[in-house]
């Protein structure tokens, strides 16, 4: 019988990007791993799922250090699908990522690498999702290894609180500093979308833009300790609610 | 000048839904209403948005109460392409739906209404997401209109907080009671594929289950209020850092 633990593994940027075959090889001397990623690049698919199609699961050979399986959805779908038809047992952490580009602030809202995390701790599987700073298919994982290391041993040895997801984003192309626990700075992306004339000279649109922190003086942000070239830990709650604007709501509506 | 408030309308269900027709006939009283609706079903679409494809939009002629548009992709695109693209000032509240199905426990996660709602409430717009308890597309949308009128009509008076937008179901086929501010009930959902096989015998899978609520005795929850017909209003934060678990995080990688 085997006693290592299991860890399930995931992503965005599919089965063919570099950063979750990277974070594959960081995690593997801590137990089995199997990656269910989606066959195709799913980024800004937050936590959507497939209801009105079929999915396939594809089984990947020739890798000696994980099972590999695709998954024709999204990064939720790779989750549900990997839980209810490939993994042996209940996974005893599950990893997304590393993500080819950054999900600090509010991205966290559309990725897909959270999403999957959160999906995970939906059902009390431990969770954490990695993001690089570095949009690059080529991007450099070096520097990420320890950290990925290190968080996974921890969150594997001491669980994680009920609900809740660890979101990491690690800064590129630079040693980090350290590691610092924090908040998602609140900001919003602006100059959204480019315009365009079709050959028929109709417009359509293509979505640009950047992020915009919304507190660039606070020092609590992720956003303020990746300046910094800090690795940032941000907590995530898989409960939306504002349990602190139910009183004020309730005067609202009265 | 035209000093009514511009009211912009989205939903999940697409342009063709009866929900997002109904909710433009309550509010029509508040102000003038701009509906940019998804030109095809965007059910668990969650906050996810097209960064690989172009977005359309169309005009669609015809409706006396309200500016109709649709755009080809989800509901996040929608209220960033509205914004960006079609509104002609920033709109004093979005309203999402009203979605034929439920969004109650922890389905805001996925549910392309509630992803609409956070979108707005990003950029510091009010909103409201709602949901009725009833999947049909013939569903009978008569009892939610008072609910929908008392509701909009606080928010356009008094605001939100920062950060918060509320996501209100509606029980279906009966008069509700009256109107809960509550949190919403953890959970997740159970017996999620089924499994088939092609006519070559390779298998696939299709989304089903159904929802568990994990904590069936709590009295404080959206699916406590909505079992004994009363409409549910549950705030639902933007941010979802776990402020209150920084500190024990910060232990745990010590």
């Amino acid at each position: 019988m085997n006693n290592r633990p299991l860890i399930l593994i995931s992503n965005d940027d599919s089965i063919d990007a570099k950063g979750v075959h990277h974070l594959a090889e960081c995690v593997k001397e801590f137990g089995d791993v199997i990656i269910v990623a989606p066959d195709s690049p799913q980024s800004g698919q937050s936590s959507s799922l497939s209801v009105n199609k079929p999915l396939r699961i594809t089984r990947h050979e020739g890798y000696d250090d994980a099972e590999v399986y695709s998954v024709s959805g999204t990064p939720v779908d790779c989750v549900k699908l990997a839980l209810h038809a490939i993994v042996p047992r209940k996974p005893d952490i599950m990893l997304s990522g590393i993500n080819h580009g950054s999900n600090s602030g509010n991205a966290i809202t559309y990725s897909g690498t959270m999403g999957a995390a959160i999906e995970a701790a939906t059902v009390g599987i431990p969770s954490v999702g990695f993001s690089l700073l570095h949009h690059s298919l080529k991007a450099d994982f070096t520097w990420t290894t320890p950290f990925v290391k290190e968080i996974t041993r921890r969150v594997l040895e001491s669980g994680l609180p009920e609900g809740i997801c660890l979101n990491v984003n690690i800064p590129a192309k630079v040693e980090p500093l350290g590691m610092k626990v924090c908040r998602a700075a609140r900001g919003h992306w602006s100059e959204e979308y480019e315009r365009y004339l079709d050959p028929n000279g109709k417009p359509f649109f293509w979505l640009t833009g950047r992020f915009c922190n919304d507190e660039p003086d606070a020092t609590d942000t992720d956003e303020y300790w990746l300046a910094k070239k800090y690795v940032s830990v941000v907590p995530a709650s898989i409960d939306q609610t504002a349990t602190k604007a139910i009183s004020s709501i309730e005067k609202l509506l009265k």
